[in-house]
């Protein structure tokens, strides 16, 4: 059983004008522990990014990058056909931008999660992976990778040493590999539901799958989406139900270093 | 008479299939002791961003981020009329890629140095000017802030206490107030003439103006273009002319630090 | 008194995965005889263009561009010191997508209204007023420009022929010289107040500004925002007032066609 | 044997400040017959737009549309896995843009043809070349749509009764099943050798791959790329060898009269 758990959430992805979903940043940070923010690419311009890298500093919350592919107009959901050095420079890119907000308001960079189609790509592609890791480690800082954990790369982080997180996805169906099941548009899901699936990740290590199918769970931080619609309520029904159950919600970082 | 000063060029200012200018930036790279590296708004892109710095650490050449207005199809040379505030978060976004890149190749970041209309909006609006400096000084690293000696940015940079370094520009025109006189296109200099140019600059502390008129002008850094026509043999000439004439040539750190 | 008007509104202002404003399209096409859509450089995509040109069809609203500058981040709201040829470009390349979606979806462009900043900088630059209205006839077919009553656009727009509408600013206030004060954020305006601001400018050709003063104003066509809180109830009371008042909602080309 | 042929090139495929490979705009419009016009998708922007439109006009050269995915940085090279409704509303989007430079400067658009990966993808894509036909149907004007010989992009055309023009690869290699091998970087071709290669292609439809083997070519254009070293001499090469020896170079429109 699990005593300690992350608990993470995409954020500023809005672009200039355009805010998505209706969850406000602020009641967001009093729930998570980590942040992933958009970093420019498939949303989140600077404004967004300083806005949001203080709230995350002045909660408390690890502050982690969220890069994905070159494509506002697909929300980074689209894949790309791109050279795998391409896309660790588009990654390097956006990581360091966060890392820049970061210094201006005093905090460290925790973690970086690929975004969308970034993220499933790299899943299931060992070159991109790779490159990732290494070049994850190239720039220093030991920053965690946030991943799924049926994916290359978890599998190639852990051979290179590179701090990694497996996350276990809230507000997403599982398929019977434990691979989220991608898709375009999310209906509003009921919290307290949510909140028991958590939970009973968390104890037994077990989901239930589209099919109906029971299969394990491992994971170091549980991720739900901003815009999902009641994403505040079901933040809120996950932090309670694991609190009051005696798990811990802390950021990944601390998380790490009390599960090794 | 100034006996060591900075030769500092642009660089990485294509973007995806294009590239700008004949020069190529390992030919440039010998002749320089400072890169001002397009960081993605006004021209560059990741890849461009990691093979430009990679070249700059190899070279021992400073490592400058060169923040744009987010104007692709104008090339930065157009005002924006954005807040300062805005401003500066675009331009904290393209610093903090440039140095991840650094942080990859083993180069710490050395300047900053605003590019184009964004560079000459600075010099004369002192609110942004501030906000820059202040910036600067809260991600910390005292990078050297570049601007024209002329200008509302030299000033508040000495104010706060910023490094700061004044250019003199190889290869354009001053008016009689000791500013450039910008333009859009620029027809291809004599190398020699630029070189004589410099080299009395830095003897002497004096260059003519369009006018004819001859004006002191106080500066810690030489500038020329690298998509000015011939930026190579341009180049070529200052450096020769300045060495052959015992003035030293060196990065924009080396060169604060003598002259302090 | 004006016993017909138009009456328009901005759509399509969304980007991608982002959507502006919570009205939706379906019902603000109830409500209006005209619509400017959002062309792709401030706002809107392919996507959302194809369906609300497809939306403008089946409703019978006046199919109209809304181009803007080139600034996805500012939401065109920025001023782009760009030539006035350039920008003309960027207006006939938006103008073009618009009516291409038009040919698809069987509705010819009745209009053209430049969008936020480049609207307001037409309004006070004869020289961008006289390019765009030079344009548009070279392109034929003889659109529609929508344009302030107290504008260079309108009296370039008059003195070369080309039809053109002035503008009532349902949601905005006027300032004692009869432009509209233009404003970042938009308070939610009492639905009832804004239709009989409407009604009376009908009727007695007349409107209060901000400093309280009553001027005269002269136009052709209602403007109100789809991202101004309460957009579709505003819409509503609008049209109830005039409707209910003898005052017929006909597009612009009806209006001009009555009135001439 | 066939003795008339159309001669098309991609053109304006620079973006704001950057240009491509080095051949004169103008030198180019004096030896082909239809232009590819690049829309802003993948380059080309507004003003490359006009510019180019009208020099097609004034040299009596086909107007031809050039869509592109949305990836300036990829120069519209990498696949992007958007639904084809999504890419047929891109595709439009460029496609009318084009038209109203058209309209502007009196030359009528002749065709379309899809640049780079969004080519090869509706080549082997039925369902995106069938959205693409139809979409062409519904805006209307008889647009000639270009295409590989292998494609479905031919088959779906010929099927719904669009005019419909193969091209046969000046400054490309064939595979042994008639396609062209997609290369990103190519080298510099000998004009002789090029011009010989389609001389023999329009006397004997034939062709030898990269594997050394003869296969049938069936064609109605012939296309070569501004960007390949050379072009203007590759251009003129073909253009002197065909008309010397008795081949008329038209317009596709009237070649597809001529033909059929």
């Amino acid at each position: 059983m699990r005593d300690i758990v992350d608990l993470n959430c995409d954020m500023g992805e809005g672009f200039g004008h355009w805010v998505l979903g209706d969850a406000p940043d602020e009641d967001l940070m009093e729930i998570i522990s980590s942040a992933n923010i958009a970093a420019g690419f498939h949303a989140g311009d600077p404004n967004s990014m300083n806005r949001v890298v203080k709230l995350a500093q002045s909660h408390g919350v690890g502050l982690g990058a969220h890069p994905g592919y070159r494509d506002l107009q697909g929300f980074g959901r689209r894949n790309i056909a791109a050279p795998a050095d391409e896309l660790v420079n588009d990654i390097l890119y956006q990581v360091g931008a966060i890392r820049e907000f970061g210094r201006r308001h005093g905090i460290a960079l925790q973690h970086v999660k690929p975004h969308g189609a970034l993220y499933m790509e790299a899943a299931k592609n060992e070159e991109l992976s790779s490159k990732i890791v290494e070049a994850l480690q190239e720039v220093g800082g030991d920053p965690i990778l946030f991943c799924m954990g049926v994916s290359r790369t978890y599998e190639v982080a852990r051979r290179h040493g590179l701090p990694v997180v497996r996350e276990f996805y809230a507000d997403r169906d599982y398929g019977d590999d434990g691979a989220i099941v991608f898709k375009r548009k999310v209906a509003r899901p009921d919290p307290q539901a949510v909140a028991e699936k958590c939970l009973r990740a968390c104890r037994e290590g077990r989901v239930t799958t589209e099919s109906g199918q029971d299969i394990d769970i491992a994971f170091e931080s549980i991720c739900f989406h901003s815009d999902t619609p009641g994403a505040v309520e079901i933040g809120r029904a996950i932090r309670s139900a694991l609190t009051e159950n005696g798990i811990t919600i802390a950021p990944a970082l601390t998380v790490l270093e009390r599960t090794n």
